[in-house]
């Protein structure tokens, strides 16, 4: 099915905790939900980009949803998906 | 927040990749999406079972979806959600 041996699509994933735990919103974000799209496969050698941008503010709960996005270095968007994470 | 350090949530997840990948549906299994709920922390020396169950088969488009969870040594379950597959 694919050209060439893939990645585990989770390997992709775990991109996006790294960037909600360090960047946005950062240290102390305690993860509760994400969704995940693999929209393409991502083979060896390839550069994924994770990205996470706030699309909802719960502050009475202190969650933050973010829609996270993983692009490789063509620009594609292999995987895309929504995260819910609570910030103290 | 919690008593000791944590695991991060995508660590536990990528249990489920594996059992998805090697059991049910097992090898040549496409992951297509993944809905991960993290409902207790994974601490340090914990052990996680990570389980899935298919709840639909869509013949059709060769989709199998699952419920995939992950318990802790206590029986507590600390991640569930469902996933869908492109089985060949």
């Amino acid at each position: 099915m694919f050209k060439h041996r893939i990645a585990n699509g989770m390997l992709t994933a775990k991109l996006i905790s790294e960037v909600l735990g360090t960047k946005l919103p950062g240290e102390g974000t305690i993860y509760m939900g994400q969704e995940l799209k693999f929209l393409a496969p991502v083979y060896f050698g390839d550069t994924i980009t994770a990205t996470a941008e706030i699309i909802e503010l719960i502050p009475e709960k202190n969650r933050v949803i973010l829609s996270t996005t993983c692009t490789n270095q063509d620009g594609k968007v292999v995987l895309s998906g929504k995260a819910t994470v609570m910030k103290q």
